[in-house]
């Protein structure tokens, strides 16, 4: 195979990966029901529990982020339970479309794309209809590039109401503060292809006593992502079933480079280079789809796709002549928006890359500033 | 990270990588949703369509084996359908966990571990009772080293009944000839770490026309594993939720490996290394665990503790003083045997080695021939 030139890739995950965590997944295969997956196990469990900022249980699932949403789901949860969604992007509407396949009771509670999900509203749901079991939530919204206040929904959530919070944290955990103990989340679900730097291919979840709690009678059904068997197998040194035993090699590096760097240096270096890339943007003259940014997402950025630009046009020349992946939009945002993300492995030079590549071919697809 | 010695790991998945796969898989991080990722997607589909020698739909989902698995059984089955489950060890008794967690209404056809499934008792079943709409099978039992006759399963289950055929070929497919359209089976699961030469977190299935049919009306909750929207978001050349890029790489060139080597080459190749195995073993003066060759696995092989050897010991020091790792057995047979994998990458040195290590080991262990 004819090795790829690396792309700046700007994706919100997959992110790109550090040389030297590439060279930790070359290691050779070992026996996943031996000593030395044991060590490997238990080391990167706990270190992510660190990342987590949480004493709950947390396993480590061979899937994709959604593998992890799906398991808070089906470990907490019986066909027919009412639940609170609140959702303002793609990912808020597919935790819910998650939920409603397992037959959850759910009501849908939209918010503005591009803007912040509002805790009043939910305190007033919640208020209106004691009814409800649980609440699910997204932190950081990818498609739009907004964070979600889940500090302040947690209050409400499990503060005055008691009620289970389910948080989706697939583009947050890593790379914004979500310390689970401190706010008091039950289940919080996220993935290795954003601030873990490592590729796609593993989920992360926590699940909190109350978890566990709602565990005993939850009667969605479940095997592949049954959080029970994880407890059972990792009291051994195992998972249920073979892991990704390559993801966990640079797992365990990349974790050792996120606590050595400190996680307020890991926070500060995203909000940083989140507002480098806001303010970047803006004096380009583009415009950015949160109004407000004191809610704007440190780990992606959506911007408006300016009326008089071809956009097909634009994500194609910025790929193909500048080597710059952009995301494009997603749902009802597909034409609306592009979106940088700035998560994981990232550095004010790769943002640089993208707006010198932004005044190169801004231009030439049709955007007067 | 500091290199890890390879080991001549002898476990039936993870298998060794070869150093090119293990190359290809450093490459850089690319869009999933780019046109670099479409490419990828569509090659290894298609070549995985050759290796499974369908026409068939084929997936590629971020899982293990068993995510595959419960994929085949909730896209195409209902709570409460009958299903005729035939096992003789502990994958197929997994297979059944799986689809009663779904609520399938089951019969669990028990056969001896070590022994193949009776395809005449499955004809019995399926005549006395005829309100089963699936059969389930597990083509090569990775626990006790037997291959099952799915050839003659499927002329019955398919055939004779028209029933479902789902059948599990983690240990098998790459390994041991399961022409898929041939023999008629409609789900059919694998997974990467097996006879695909990648580490473990990729997971295959293929889906027939009935299988399509079935997945019309099937009731059981599915989301992550859920067909439909791989069939969707692969005609665009994307998967539903954020695939393992890297192994991705790794299995296309693994495909090229096998498809340039021929199907038939592969198979012969496992065949000749199982009966060497087999041969080398005996000579020892050891008893394999099947009492009748013709059924014996070419992707493992199951030996009989012997009864004056401290198992333990034997397993430590075959790791420890010689760096063969073996499997020890699974269930109710997890003192009884020690397991040989011999699948994947692997040559007939690989298994000269663990020969010439039993001979040093097993003397200083109580062995006596």
């Amino acid at each position: 195979m004819q090795k790829m030139t690396p792309q700046n890739l700007r994706t919100p995950g997959p992110t790109p990966i550090p040389d030297d965590i590439v060279e930790a997944m070359t290691n050779p295969m070992i026996n996943h029901r031996g000593p030395e997956f044991l060590a490997l196990i238990n080391k990167t469990t706990e270190q992510l529990k660190q990342v987590f900022m949480t004493k709950n249980d947390l396993y480590i699932l061979t899937a994709s982020g959604t593998g992890a949403l799906e398991a808070s789901v089906v470990n907490t949860l019986s066909p027919g339970d009412r639940v609170l969604a609140a959702t303002a992007g793609s990912f808020g509407d597919r935790f819910c479309d998650l939920a409603e396949a397992y037959g959850a009771d759910l009501t849908r509670m939209e918010f503005e794309w591009g803007r912040p999900i509002d805790p009043d509203a939910i305190r007033k749901a919640l208020q209106g209809d004691p009814s409800y079991k649980a609440v699910m939530v997204t932190h950081n919204e990818t498609s739009t590039g907004v964070t979600h206040p889940v500090e302040e929904i947690a209050k409400i959530v499990k503060g005055e109401f008691g009620k289970l919070l389910l948080v989706d944290a697939v583009s947050s955990l890593g790379c914004l503060p979500l310390p689970v103990d401190a706010w008091d989340c039950d289940l919080v679900g996220t993935a290795s292809q954003k601030g873990f730097m490592i590729p796609p291919g593993l989920a992360f979840i926590s699940i909190s006593e109350a978890g566990w709690e709602a565990q005993q009678t939850a009667k969605m059904p479940r095997f592949y992502f049954d959080l029970a068997s994880a407890k059972r197998t990792l009291a051994r040194g195992q998972t249920p079933f073979t892991p990704n035993v390559a993801l966990l090699y640079g797992l365990s590096l990349a974790l050792d480079k996120m606590l050595e760097e400190g996680l307020e240096n890991v926070y500060g270096r995203h909000a940083s280079i989140g507002q480098f890339t806001r303010d970047s943007v803006l004096d380009l003259g583009l415009e950015l789809l949160v109004a407000d940014q004191s809610y704007a997402s440190n780990s992606v950025t959506a911007v408006k796709m300016p009326a008089s630009v071809d956009g097909k046009k634009f994500m194609s020349m910025m790929r193909t002549d500048q080597n710059v992946v952009l995301a494009g939009g997603q749902g009802k945002l597909s034409d609306d928006i592009f979106r940088i993300g700035h998560l994981g492995h990232v550095v004010k030079d790769d943002i640089n890359e993208v707006i010198v590549a932004l005044k190169k071919v801004l231009p030439e697809v049709g955007f007067k500033s």
